[in-house]
């Protein structure tokens, strides 16, 4: 269903297959996912993406999991059915259990119920919540 | 600029009043922000959303900052300015510090690139990212 | 806060003031709102957008209220404010109850969060869902 | 493509088999959908949400079929294929015919068109729609 | 997964099959694509929507191709998986090189970056940039 | 209505105001919009978002107004008005004629239109259209 279709290693050029090869060094294993192999078709964007990414997701004040949670719920919130699959992958690989997953969804179908009501009503934000 | 006008305590019936009292003594302070003032005209909704959010962002498996760090991602996804404002002032309230807050919108950030790029880009989701 | 700034019936061209009186006499009454004065700097788009308005939203199968709060749906999803505010202020004008507005919002806050739960489990359509 | 999977009778638990046969009670049908058999992994989110929709989805003051063609265009509106696929089946179960369907399809499409416009010209409110 | 089915030209009606073949005519080849067959079964929001389409897409103050490119930006925005495969072909078809596309695809994902952190700020809009 | 406040150049630290210098030496006028100084809490991600809009947005296989256009449109479909505000601007500033301003409006609400409907027809991608 790609616009672009996906590079295996053999049709990545070399800019691209350093990317890859990064990848794979980060996460100690071999699979390179969908993602990038569409990316792939320009290197620049490809390389661009993953060493932000890198950065991003890294650990710092916030746990790599809480992280992946954020992402999952950004990527819902934006109907990316990719990122919703590949970032709940990531976030059980990262350790999140069933329940943690259960409480994510929770509150993930909360916070849209109650943007959709706040949005409705048309709510003016508190002086107080401002900065 | 709101589409139903905010309810003040005297003018809230008594069902939306026993609501206003439970977050007052639920948050152990006497404010009740606009939100609440909004859906006060329907009470059986006002009282089915706070009794709801109440369970949802208890404690449990996960910790309720990270809740409303998620709260928030999923706000600004939804473009919900209400919603933003009142959660990123609940985190704070629930400790998020600024290197946290900037954690925080660099995944947001992140997270709606790869999405629209994904998105663009068609990419089929790995066999292995599905259960 | 326009990008374009709303002509008033002087500064309107002949094109765009047709419009505004065609405007009017469908309404029954002589005022026009800020969208179509802000459209009129393109008096061909103004012209095409409320030509298709009118018969869109024109009685047939479905009842004027109903499209009103069918619109109103919409508007809330994509978070249009001001779509919301002048499209609940037509279904208020058209009879539009108290207890029909917050079903309306009971509804859509309620498929809000249902969609953000079908989207974050990759629910697969049922097949008898399909046509 | 799910990311939980979904759960038959043998696998749900009491507690979600206790709404599953609630479903089935209240539809008199013997199908679970598959939204019901993917929220079944957190017996207390399927009980709360299957609780609210049958609620909120009551006739009242809207008609449930008017409720169900407000599901579909917020599901539109948010992109959920799943949720369009499900609420356009439960509309025609509910007597939406052809007729209603192209008008409901008719009013989405121009709604989103209008919607994309007063935002794109960021349209200020006319005082008259403020309350 | 489609919620009307697709009319081929034996099942459209004369309106509809008319439609069909403007569109043929205007594009110079045999081939209609499947969103104007499920739209076939309302003539006449099939109507409403190719004349409309056929004025917008057309050469003017904008080259056909950037309407094409801007067309595939709102989809991916607004998440329309079939939009923005039939316009990406459609840019494709108008000339868009691999090098262009690649700059439109960083252009959105860029955009829906800072989008999602100008939101998340909830940053004022500055005095000169309003009209 | 920020959730962090603006800084001015006396409140940015070092690495802020390097980068509000580069902005400034780039667009060769004196002026940093507020986006920037919201942004520079975190002088490290208004670091690594302006270097990478500078490369992006800079000339290449597309014309800068194109890619400003293309800018408008997702921030248009995404709903942020700040963006909206700015990147019109900006495309005036760079030579968008009221002409093609218009005919980018047009666009803009005919996509959103369509968009809706192929995703409430859930139009299935024609195969001719995938890669």
């Amino acid at each position: 269903m790609a616009t672009l279709g996906l590079l295996d290693d053999a049709s990545a050029g070399p800019d691209a297959l350093a990317v890859f090869d990064d990848i794979r060094a980060v996460r100690g294993n071999d699979y390179v996912n969908n993602f990038w192999r569409a990316l792939a078709h320009d290197p620049a964007l490809l390389e661009a993406i993953w060493s932000r990414l890198k950065q991003v997701m890294a650990p710092g004040a916030l746990d790599p999991l809480v992280k992946e949670m954020v992402y999952v719920a950004v990527s819902v919130a934006n109907g990316c059915e990719y990122c919703i699959h590949s970032h709940t992958a990531a976030a059980k690989a990262k350790g999140m259990t069933e329940a943690q997953h259960a409480e994510l969804l929770a509150v993930i179908g909360m916070a849209s119920q109650t943007n959709a009501l706040a949005t409705a009503l048309g709510v003016e934000v508190d002086a107080r919540f401002k900065v």
